[in-house]
């Protein structure tokens, strides 16, 4: 009863995560209400980002440039590298700021049931990388589920052969975090890793 | 840290209605990634809804034709309106597809808080095409608050002079709805407008 278009728009909105036809309706109303604040600079952004935006040929982030502007930027340690999932999962280290290496990109987490196999990951260009900068440090950020696990022992037996040091991210609490909240595995994980308060 | 054209993008879709910056990260990747299934097909939407849509100046619908669709339809009894505060509350209706007749979006309600007053919501014009089409009832469909009541009270008031009949939505227990979880006011505007069981 919209018309085509409206119900092209609430379709198409839809299609994005974590929208439902309810939010993606209340979304096309107001592109189409407020069209000079939102529909047109979106059109502008989006149009933008997708002639601009590449994937870097060096860790697969997203950036503007290729290598992107972590990769070229010299204030970053070159020798340690931090093995991350997705670009989701290195804009979210990026945003704690702690982290002054460079990134690799997965683009994903070895899964046997959904048929991720090695040469899905970009393993080969970690190793190649690994060993052409002469890298002294690789971090596996990946995430703490079985697949997340599974992928972060592959990775780092691959490496074995370079000579690296392999870490890990630490499991414990969540800064902020409550005991009542947390579940077992996670205390238990914070339990054998105790450290002394000092 | 994610390229300029990526920011841009992030704080364009963050300016939507109900996404935070959270939600607009995870649909900017998701349309970087996934170019040619979502941004591109998106972009053409929102660009033909720019182009084509426009309000209806009979009832305010939006629509590609003006009248709109439903203005139009020879189907849908003219001699009954139903006042909507919104083209969202419009949708609301056509989906509980109940109603034959037609609409008028008030565009808004009255709110002496707000500095909204009569000047601002389309009742002069709800007037005149009471009187012209020679409307037999007019159905106050606003919201069940402050505003909405003061607003139904209002335009019932300004339609006294032309004859028509005006009704409004009935109180009472939301389809499906539990006993325990209404609030006061609804079981007891439920109560008042009890209905002999047949």
């Amino acid at each position: 009863m919209a018309g085509p278009e409206i119900e092209a728009l609430i379709r198409q909105i839809a299609k994005l995560p974590g929208l439902g036809p309810r939010s993606a309706r209340r979304i096309a109303l107001a592109l189409i209400k407020k069209r000079t604040l939102l529909l047109d600079p979106l059109v502008q952004a989006m149009t933008s980002a997708a002639n601009t935006v590449r994937v870097c040929s060096a860790c697969g982030n997203f950036d503007s440039t290729d290598p992107c502007a972590i990769c070229c930027d010299p204030r970053r340690d070159p020798k340690i590298v931090c093995v991350v999932e997705d670009v989701a999962d290195l804009w979210a280290m990026e945003r704690a700021s702690v982290f002054r290496g460079r990134y690799h990109v997965s683009g994903g987490l070895l899964s046997p049931l959904s048929g991720v196999g090695p040469e899905d990951l970009k393993i080969d260009k970690l190793l190649e990388r690994v060993r052409r900068d002469g890298v002294a440090e690789v971090i596996l950020a990946l995430a703490a589920t079985v697949d997340g696990q599974t992928t972060s022992h592959y990775v780092a037996e691959r490496l074995q052969t370079t000579g690296v040091a392999v870490s890990g991210l630490a499991h414990g609490m969540p800064v902020g975090g409550e005991l009542d909240y947390l579940d077992d595995g996670t205390i238990s994980a914070a339990l054998r890793a105790r450290r002394p308060v000092t």
